[in-house]
């Protein structure tokens, strides 16, 4: 399904480089500047801030320090485009991000430029240090490509005026399905997480570590829209019995009756995709959940969700491979029958029923990047496996994504454990 | 100082049709695509959005009934650009009209055309029911005129990088000027309002009527930075005595201490116009006030703010002439010593302290536009005068605006009576 | 109906006093201490607060300022039972004044107490400054009185188990009315406020001044009940044309579809009274409504509320007589027939439609009391007449209340003009 | 220090019902009908509420499941008076448990007393299933001892005035302590939670499982004041970089700069405790932080939080004995130095930086139940060990108590491993 590609190291070079920088810029081909400026809510960012600030990374973490005599482009840019590092300094408020009109998006791109005729330079005779750190550059750039096609997923439903496909590959045909079934697992003691030297990852993913695990049953295939639409069929989004308390409140307070995206049209259900409207696929992975909906799904169904350790062990033996953002799709497919297991990696992220807490013996990055993960280990549950829009080179087994358990902009589903 | 126009009617055609429709695009000349996508705050429009909604009002309120065989240049602009005419129909949230990236400026720029067109056609043969209807739409246009620059000032102010100056004149010189007096007005009954059907005036000026009032006091000129400074220097944002209790609690919550745009530079203070940054003119009027401030500084000089019906009563005996937006400077002046009164028009609009209530036997504007003018009139205060972002044509002794008392990205001042 | 009472002036004496502060303890005979802690909302406060507070007023600007060797009662207090007195100092914050456990109530009818017993001290050989302060706060303490039921029916409704009357009198037969007619009244110069030393006004009816009137009608009676009925079947609160903006996104967020305290019992409606739950009496004044409710009910009618100075206009030939709190009912009765205008006085509140602004010429007491009315001349709408819940001596033709256009606890109705 | 307590076991009779009923009241002893009135916040409920609240919980689950021919006390306590069980039925809503002046305290009371004198009769012949519920309910009545002088705390801080100390023991004196030092424990396979149905536990410590631990270390005692101080004196309150970011917004937001509770006089700081105001012992725990201040301190000191696995390791192994509510100080001593670690049980919960979430097959309580703590179990933080005014019966190794990460009104504080 997807192309071949050179596996990730923790090091990158020139070639690396050019081919993730041209790679965001091409997501962008069917955006005009002004929808390039859009922001439909604080987590979400504009395109054009994405773009600048993906670019910023190198500008401020690399060249700064390592290219002696680089000439900064702007010295505003370190306040427009700083994300969220206080070591660096104050930035443009988040919620802010869409009142940038200035810089244009021309001048962005003559920032990405600049930039990257340096990069391209001090890669050339780079040691293992600046190396390693455009490694972690490109890693977050890949993270930002993901969210310049989720956010402006979500700023473009606001106003649907206009709206039609922006994926580059049109959906395949999709063939029957076996149901899922639930496959057995044997417990002990797993090793989970990083310590690969040779091969990136993130500091939250380190130190690899053993867990503990009881015999377990975990899902073939992730839960799909048509076992959703039961789930709705069957009162689930009006059962309190079925949520978490937190869960409950924003049911109730937000009128969740669905998924994010889905509408009614008389007799049946739509969403909005980036291939466009379409008809919900009942064999295609439910997308656009919370945790809480997905925690109340797995109560209504007798089960759980998994714990990102079970997932891991699971996971650790498939190979990396699946519908990911390089297909083109940009929306979950229904898969195939070839494997045991079905879309472990791609499509949707799994929400597991982990927060996201720091490892035994995890140790921040030094420096600014420290802010880069560890701040955020508070109130965040892990999702796994990747996404429909996720570039494959940014997924492995011990991945961890984090997010809040009331959002749902992501491409996120689940699979059931238990 | 300003030009000399022909001076405003009850109806308009197809010369004033053009003249209105053109001096609106023209304003826009420095603006960027994503400039003019800009929402800074509810209560401030994109500049795209006041071209397309102006355009609107013509293509619903004219088009729509009086041309046979018009035909519409998208039925979704009726719910994208309709402002608040809930007869009219549902439309885009208020607060989300900055998430208009669809459609484009240009797509914008091509419904102007298309209704400019049809408009021009139309009033080649109107009758004095369509030439009311299109004077009303000019004068519509005229407040969107101002808008469209008082609402871009704030949302540029919001991220003040790359800002220039965006007016079309520089300063002049300011002479210096003699000290404003206190003059002395008769009371009585004065004749307030309008029901003068062949000159334009709104429902809300209508009709005209009789007030009875005292004798009184009015300053010959509004209110000075120099003036502003001394009440700052006093305490004035401090006193909670000086107050109207619902203005200090703004003022304490959102932290006031001078007017909207000012900033203290080491040990000057520096205001951002369209002219770009300047230092404060102590003889310039000063501006972007809220009410609650301009009632504190009244109360602080030992005075009070004039009435609206006192203010009339004064105007309508001068000339209508000032510094408006036809003169390109976009920001208050500091006048010149050749009248009693100066800067009764033009400038700053000036508040008064009169509630924004129906005269006596006030009828709404039948239809939808009764909802122009009359479902407004509460919570707000009335000002009075125009200032130097309004079109000159739009003035009037009579003319009415109004805005909630703690507003203040108006171009808004005062002048002291008592 | 109601009892012969001495009428007011001006300067109070020990007679007034004792009487005064009597009738308010008198008000609070059904409540436990629990009862008297409540607070449903931070505009409405604990009856306990009131007690204190009242009493703190007499502390505070009389015996404090006046009693040589006066021993204050508790320091502490002055922070505790402090309203909104900036000149005073610092004080409870509003929304907190149900926390106060402490003092206990016993601890407050102490200091009642001991204030009551200096002042009979004081007052035994008072000079006319003391006479004429102790005049305003026998007058405040009146404004109290209402505030007391008003308030805790407003707490007493958020949690109605084990409610029953607390009102002293049984409501009287009601016997049929003739319907309201429309009474047309010559316009001309009115005399409004007051300027009359010898009796008692507030400085916000201050100075008497002349206001120009045209021609206009007004209702013989108060809006009924069964007159709101119909403006509900005709579906007054779903059609946003009868509203004010502002008015409509108070109807619509708060979910507004009949009067406070009113409740759909299977077919019919109930409300909530300080007699406890009766039926909805079509020929009783429609109570507890605001102004926005007011307001949107006169377009139904195709009327208009009146203004203030057309009210006092009429009000200032009727007799101060009708159903006030000293007649024990605490409800709004159907009144009778033998005048030409029914229920001018006492009964609901009527909402006009004038702002709270000062008179031409105002000016504010001296000292802390300055901030006991003028502080508070923005944004709220003028009511006139009195209520069920008004103590007799307090009311007047020039009787100036006011609330903001959303309020809905106070026994608030309307007369219809136009 | 504590006196000889039975220990608990899982099934209660009528002689625990008695004691640990009459515990209840007994802390009520100093208050009065207008203490238990107040709630402060919506978390923290009213005395008079935890009152009834614990009452109905035997009404509801007992009584009215299993005594034949049980006449309820009134059928409107079970919407007054139940928490949050949907199963059960509507209810008063949280925030507006302070408006609840009636039923009275003294039928309250009498409630009390309807529901003991039928618990005694139903206990006198109770099987194994009553005794259990009866069981849990009498631990449920536990938490609420402990939460009646938490929330009682909170809501006379709002309101200082005539607080005095309601502790029933005066603090003892404190000896010199000999510093905290950190102690080495051997990782491997440690059993976690609780499986032993003869003594009480709740769902959520089941089923005991096990757990793989690395060797870690961990303070002997809790973090003192003294060391809190050096962390203020270092900026602890002004540095992001040692918060997580969600403390950090609400470090800023909220204005922390020191526990809840102190207040610096002029040079020292003071703290407001149920002993009444003094000053701030520098060998006492810490107490009254949330879960940020504590994460951010073991930041500063180089160190970490314990997962509630690491705790659970130590506190098995030692007596469960220390200063409980039952001493009748109700506010953290300095502790002693006579085993190796210091203050295990008692004094202050200790934040671990685990979240609160299902342990390996975690099944919930059957019926209304379920409620009981598995639909919390989420964004919530784990504490263990018990306080200063936690029952000792309700304290064992494996007991979880669980608040959100920003709470500070509890007695809270930290230990520190790593």
């Amino acid at each position: 399904m997807q192309k071949s590609v050179p596996q990730p190291t923790g090091y990158a070079f020139v070639d690396d480089y050019r081919r993730v920088r041209e790679l965001t810029l091409s997501l962008t081909a069917g955006f005009s500047e002004e929808d390039m400026m859009l922001q439909s809510m604080p987590e979400a960012s504009p395109v054009k801030w994405h773009l600048a600030h993906t670019t910023w990374f190198f500008e401020n973490f690399l060249l700064q320090r390592f290219f002696t005599g680089y000439r900064c482009f702007s010295t505003a840019y370190n306040y427009l485009f700083n994300s969220y590092y206080d070591a660096v300094g104050k930035r443009t408020p988040r919620h802010q991000r869409g009142l940038l009109s200035r810089p244009s998006l021309s001048e962005v791109l003559a920032y990405r430029d600049h930039v990257d005729n340096a990069m391209v330079h001090l890669l050339e005779d780079a040691d293992t240090r600046i190396a390693r750190l455009t490694c972690v550059g490109l890693h977050h750039e890949m993270q930002h490509q993901e969210l310049i096609l989720t956010d402006l997923k979500h700023a473009l439903f606001q106003n649907p005026y206009a709206f039609t496909s922006i994926a580059t590959t049109s959906l395949p045909p999709q063939p029957p399905l076996k149901p899922a079934t639930f496959i057995e697992v044997a417990g002990g003691i797993a090793r989970i997480g990083s310590s690969d030297k040779e091969n990136f990852s993130y500091d939250c993913e380190q130190p690899s570590h053993r867990v503990l695990l009881n015999d377990f049953a975990i899902a073939s295939a992730p839960v799909s829209n048509g076992e959703w639409l039961q789930f709705m069929d069957d009162g689930g989004y009006q059962k309190s019995e079925l949520w978490l308390s937190d869960g409950w409140s924003h049911c109730v307070a937000e009128h969740w009756s669905a998924p994010l995206y889905w509408q009614k049209q008389e007799d049946h259900w739509q969403q909005m995709t980036l291939q466009g409207f379409i008809t919900v696929d009942p064999q295609a992975p439910v997308c656009h959940i919370s945790f809480y909906e997905a925690d109340a799904f797995a109560r209504w169904a007798g089960r759980r969700l998994p714990t990102e350790f079970e997932w891991e062990r699971v996971a650790a033996a498939e190979p990396v491979a699946g519908n990911f953002l390089e297909n083109g799709h940009w929306h979950p497919v229904a898969g195939h029958n070839k494997r045991t297991f079905r879309q472990i990696y791609g499509d949707v992220w799994e929400w597991t029923n982990s927060s996201f807490l720091p490892y035994p013996g995890f140790k921040a990055e030094q420096g600014a990047l420290a802010e880069y993960n560890g701040k955020f280990m508070m109130n965040q549950m892990v999702l796994r496996g990747g996404s429909c829009v996720t570039p494959v080179h940014q997924m492995r087994a011990s991945y961890r994504n984090f997010f809040y358990p009331h959002q749902r902009w992501q491409f996120s589903g689940l699979r059931l454990a238990g």
